[in-house]
């Protein structure tokens, strides 16, 4: 059996658990296993302490260089055979998705569009 | 309005949300006001896509260095006042707490045990 400390070494696929730090820069995977981007960061609601968001880098398909999307976190399932996130949200979606405020980490009504958008129940419900 | 880049900047202690990458380093107070240590990092369930535990550093309080404790995230609530977290768990709460076994991160046994010390429902059931 593998040992754990506390202070988890990176990269421990295996575990059923994943830190805070280690799940930044995570791969993220389409169902057919095509790397889509890597998870920058997630965006925790304060006062349910749920994660409302993984914010993804989708590499400059449009043109550009790395562009950034929250998305809703139940949107991504880890899969330990790639070690990375897998998730059926197409660069289709992604390019059309509802219009970004400045606000949007703070903005019920702009989550309650991008939930909308890509299927998933809020959990602020 | 403060504006919100989706690259957020360190410190926005203002905001409903906070990001991974910030939350690690937040400070946990007593409901008093006393600081008790802080977020090492949180350790997220990969199946669910919940957040397990807290692993708090509390500073040297057992004449050691300091010492690492996971707990439900639940006990912790973000107070915008203090720009941290408050939780009624005590030092002597954390001195007393389950033995916890190498495998702690992946033994849902140990997680009934840790989360029914602190008097959490599981996010399991």
């Amino acid at each position: 059996m593998q040992q754990q400390g506390l202070i988890p070494e990176e990269g421990e696929t295996h575990s059923s658990t994943v830190t805070s730090s280690d799940v930044n820069g995570t791969a993220v995977y389409s169902p057919a296993g095509d790397h889509l981007g890597d998870i920058d960061h997630l965006v925790i609601d304060k006062k349910s302490g749920n994660i409302a968001y993984a914010v993804m880098a989708f590499g400059g398909f449009l043109g550009m260089g790395a562009d950034h999307h929250p998305i809703p976190w139940k949107k991504l399932r880890y899969e330990n055979r790639l070690g990375g996130y897998v998730t059926d949200i197409t660069k289709a979606q992604l390019e059309a998705e509802p219009t970004r405020p400045d606000d949007w980490r703070d903005n019920r009504d702009w989550a309650t569009q991008n939930y909308g958008y890509y299927g998933v129940n809020p959990y602020w419900n």
